[in-house]
């Protein structure tokens, strides 16, 4: 039997959606002010209340985090490995974008030296930012996946990734032929799918890029492998939706072209969905199928505000995650994924108040395009675990579940946030679920991965802030 | 006669505007590898190539500054003083973020101490993000115009500012007469204004909170004073745009009440301008009246986004400065705010780019929306400069100049920066205009306050980041 270690501090968590909770979201989440979490083997064997836990506990040592508010680890659910180095490239949208940067900076991945020096710099940033899941992009060359699991391995991180498939529509270096694409995705599942916490996604890149050929590969691989998930993109840019209606001219609009191939389903999340129609949304929500939302992306690219309102309707709800969509994405970090989250709702909820079009108005809608702190941190921990199906072991601090989790100081960042932050608590410990909510709103909306202080994985501190 | 000064590194600024140069925007730009720059009085005696300027000033001192970009220090053309504490408040747009935030906050400026102790701290915030110089809202008592102006004094900071306008829709605390508010602006202005750097700007805090009666004492005080500034706020919110309509029955438009009261012109500066129409940027632009962009704002209270490409249309170009709008905005730095305003230029992009509404395409507006580091870096100095009508002292290292500047380090920032710039110069300094372009826009996109290494204000070093 593993030594059990524990870890004592305040600790705030999401037991429930909040958008089931509209205006008493209190009821989804849990603060425990003084909480000790016990873990063996990497899981939570107990949580609670120290004077609890200590008493079902004898004898136990526990590490205490102080001054910090403790919660579950940042769960991206859309990243790309190959990108660490192109974030922030200039100005195009999306298709250009790719062509002129995203692409040539791939192709070096086949180099196993390059790639294995960028995995260990992406996963430096992820646990720097919080992040200690994600599901991500590699490349369309094996070289890349396999650097990308054997690096997330040797952290004991819990990842979702998979080989890319592109056949059309991308330089020659990174096409791929349906067949190698099927050939390799299998000895890559045999190889990493389930080993330590690795999981693997069947990747086709976006629809766009692929021939009906490396969809039927995708749908034979899931079919083969039920148990594996699927990762890809949709509905980014206005001018790749008008590309998908010509490509694809028997559907009739993007999702259909991933049910014509019988890919839409549980385990599945698709990147973006900006213009997705409210069709496309109940058809998703029917199927447990899960969008990442990418709003660092979504602006950074030009490529539209995300209808969280309309994702997030009660008789339709779509499973969502956050994404950085690095490099998409100008920023590694969730808490900054959150703050163009919230941007993204307010700008979503002046549109349907009435004031802009009276036609538009509808005003449930755009209530729920506000992120509240327990929606924003609901995002990035248990939602993003229910929309990857990984709500058994990740989101929460349920007994059980893997110990991933971060302490954040409420305070760090730029100049003005200790003052700011002083005006919760006046300068003293959160005691009450409501002031942990404000300072980690104060985080979500005015700091960055500078508030992210230590990052644990299953039970291990594997990041702390220089410094601090 | 004083003595000298001099810094020796690595220069960036602009000579002209950006948009005069489509394409070819270099020319608007000037790169100084290896440069020096005397400084007499706090201004700018001498500047150019280190090899010349030390043959014209034989045996002065230099202090070298390594592995940095030097550019002119930002000027933020709307900020409010008593917002440090509340940036980043929860989840309304403007009125009703007004009521229950804003207000509140700046009726304790009314006392001396809180308002002296807030002085502090917000030039601090102004200076660790590389700000020297910005025209701020201070609040509807006078003590709180003392205090931002006897602390900018002891910084010799250049600044903007004035008591603010307000005498309806408010608290009872916040709105003064406007009898009151004439009276105690010619006293402050006979105090402040032009006394060392301080300039003085009248303000009506906006339109909608303003009566027929407070706008005209405004118009008596710009012709009574005619050197002074005007500093407001227009058109941020379609709420708020709704309500001047009904509240200003006799003007046509909301810059039409600035019209009719005589204020719009020269050294007026209006902030947001998210939902001007064409024909108002047109009066803008015809009359030399300024808009200060927000974009950082504009997101997170959900006001809109600001139309860059019309706004520089080079048949009615509107003079633009940079807003952070603490604490609409919910950063000091400006470098965040050119992040947001690249992010509003993309989707502005989109929309424009005929993918979206085939009749609203119009190809050179798009593209006048991508702000490039020229672009960025032009609005942040001297496009600031210009639009405030302060480009005779401040904006670029122009001999004659206020030596106001900022040392940008552009590995600082995230964990993922040093590896992203390094595709750049190869983790080698910069050694021509488009190497250095292309690090700022890494700044400008991937970074914040931390890669503001040093400011100068008046050729003496008043911020070094700590531990760098």
């Amino acid at each position: 039997m593993a030594t059990a270690s524990a870890i004592r501090g305040t600790f705030f968590d999401l037991v429930d959606d909040p958008w089931k909770h509209v205006g008493r979201e209190q009821e989804a989440a849990r603060f425990t002010f003084d909480g000790l979490m016990v873990v063996r083997d990497g899981v939570i064997a107990d949580f609670g209340d120290y004077a609890e836990v200590s008493r079902r506990n004898p004898g136990i040592q526990a590490t205490h985090i102080k001054g910090r508010v403790i919660v579950p680890g940042f769960i991206d659910g859309h990243i790309h490995f190959p990108q660490v180095r192109v974030l922030g490239a200039y100005g195009n949208q999306l298709l250009d974008w790719l062509q002129n940067w995203i692409f040539p900076e791939e192709e070096k991945y086949g180099d196993r030296n390059y790639a294995r020096g960028a995995a260990g710099r992406f996963f430096d940033a992820l646990l720097a930012a919080g992040t200690t899941t994600c599901q991500a992009f590699t490349t369309s060359n094996p070289v890349s996946t396999e650097e990308f699991f054997g690096e997330a391995a040797r952290r004991n991180m819990r990842v979702i990734a998979g080989l890319t498939g592109i056949d059309r529509f991308a330089p020659e270096g990174t096409v791929i032929s349906p067949d190698f694409f099927y050939r390799e995705t299998k000895r890559l599942i045999g190889e990493y799918h389930r080993k330590g916490r690795n999981l693997y996604a069947i990747t086709p890149r976006f629809a766009v890029g692929c021939t009906d050929e490396m969809m039927e590969a995708c749908r034979r691989l899931k079919e083969e492998h039920p148990d594996c998930w699927i990762n890809t993109h949709i509905s980014e840019n206005p001018t790749e939706l008008r590309t998908s209606r010509l490509e694809f001219p028997d559907c009739h609009d993007y999702t259909a072209v991933h049910e014509k191939h019988g890919l839409l389903g549980p385990k599945f999340t698709a990147g973006h969905g900006v213009w997705l129609s409210d069709d496309e949304f109940r058809r998703f929500s029917r199927a447990g199928a899960a969008i990442s939302f990418c709003p660092l992306s979504n602006l950074f690219l030009g490529s539209g505000l995300f209808r969280i309102g309309r994702a997030t309707d009660p008789e339709h709800p779509v499973r969502l995650s956050l994404g950085s969509d690095v490099g998409g994405g100008n920023a590694f970090s969730l808490i900054r994924v959150l703050e163009e989250a919230y941007k993204v709702g307010l700008c979503n909820n002046t549109m349907l108040d009435g004031s802009v079009n009276p036609r538009e108005q509808d005003m449930a809608e755009a209530e729920r395009n506000k992120l509240n702190p327990y929606r924003g941190y609901y995002l990035a921990t248990l939602g993003g675990a229910r929309s990857l199906y990984l709500d058994d072991v990740l989101g929460n601090f349920d007994v059980g579940k893997e110990a991933d989790f971060v302490a954040l100081d409420w305070n760090a960042g730029q100049a003005a946030m200790g003052w700011h932050q002083s005006l919760i608590t006046g300068g003293n410990v959160p005691e009450t679920m409501d002031q942990a909510a404000q300072l980690l709103f104060g985080i979500m909306v005015c700091g960055d991965d500078r508030n992210v202080d230590e990052t644990w994985v299953a039970g291990r501190r594997a990041y702390k802030k220089a410094g601090a």
